[in-house]
């Protein structure tokens, strides 16, 4: 490492810092960078500072936006009558690609788990009780993952829905389509087993 | 991809251009890079813009340096009778790392590839010329890879130097040390039955 001259260390250093880049990739995009456009190294240099300036969170749902209130709820040909909960941007985003979803979201930013120590107050439900209290919303739709986490939390916040007048669900679990049967672990199919409709 | 925000999708757009980051891992990285330090996101930044700004290729062996002559040019411990010539900045590093080799390195910025319509004229030959002409050099060490680029390149040169005073040497080629024989490809086993020596 020590062979390579003082500003292209900085940048190996730099680029390994970042999830799932060690220092043998971090060596080569340095590499990239250093032989790439003037131009092209520029914009990404801008970008990412540009992201940490720009990028806050909606003040409704919590999404990641440039603006004030994200590009979702100030949709006004979405129905604002239906909530999903999800746990990260990602997951919105994900749901938002399927086409699926017209509604609002609520970004928890987390999920329970006791063993790390993240409790009900250190996720998004407080915000979550709030928008419903405000009366608009009339189904909560629980996205959250289908892990452990996720189900815990998802069945933590319908029991604290119940005294509100909202119908809560959760998304379906069971074989993902295109899914070979023999490849598909016991519990989903367990799951798709019990959870089986008439045709 | 356009469920983000314009400015986490200029991120990822700039960092899917790295090699070997494709628009998961882009958008993975861009959400470490916005929930990332604020001096952590500016330093990987300017490193970026820094590594472009400052690096240029040493005046004697055209290594990457941030000075215009490199760490090793420069440095007076170096036996300079001895030159070893290496494709690319990177082979250089290799070498370094394996701490085998004291004497100063030409970097001929490619191999000689007529496919690709790589030329004498278009890698560093004629610079490892004039410096030989100068006549300090005793000994000329071809380290370019072992592939066929690579040995007809250290062919051409070898061949080019014969009619200077000068000992022109080739890395050995062999069985890899910790290298099972019964995986050792045939062409490097030939190659190490040949150059067998006595011990």
């Amino acid at each position: 490492m020590s062979h390579y001259p003082p500003s292209i260390l900085k940048l190996v250093k730099n680029l390994s810092r970042l999830p799932g880049i060690g220092e043998k990739t971090a060596e080569r995009l340095a590499m990239h960078i250093l032989r790439a456009p003037r131009r092209e190294a520029e914009q990404l240099s801008s970008s990412i500072v540009e992201v940490q300036e720009k990028i806050r969170l909606c003040s409704f749902c919590f999404a990641l936006s440039d603006t004030d209130v994200c590009n979702i709820c100030s949709d006004r040909t979405r129905i604002s009558s239906i909530l999903c909960v999800v746990e990260q941007p990602a997951d919105m985003v994900a749901i938002e690609k399927s086409g699926s979803f017209t509604g609002l979201y609520h970004i928890l930013e987390g999920v329970l788990s006791p063993m790390d120590g993240i409790g009900p107050d250190n996720i998004r439900i407080k915000e979550l009780h709030s928008r419903i209290a405000q009366g608009e919303i009339k189904e909560v739709v629980l996205a959250t993952s289908t892990n452990v986490e996720g189900e815990a939390t998802a069945a933590y916040i319908a029991e604290r829905l119940e005294h509100y007048r909202v119908k809560v669900t959760r998304i379906a679990s069971g074989v993902p389509i295109g899914g070979d049967l023999k490849y598909v672990d016991q519990v989903t199919l367990k799951k798709a087993m019990e959870a089986r409709r008439a045709i």
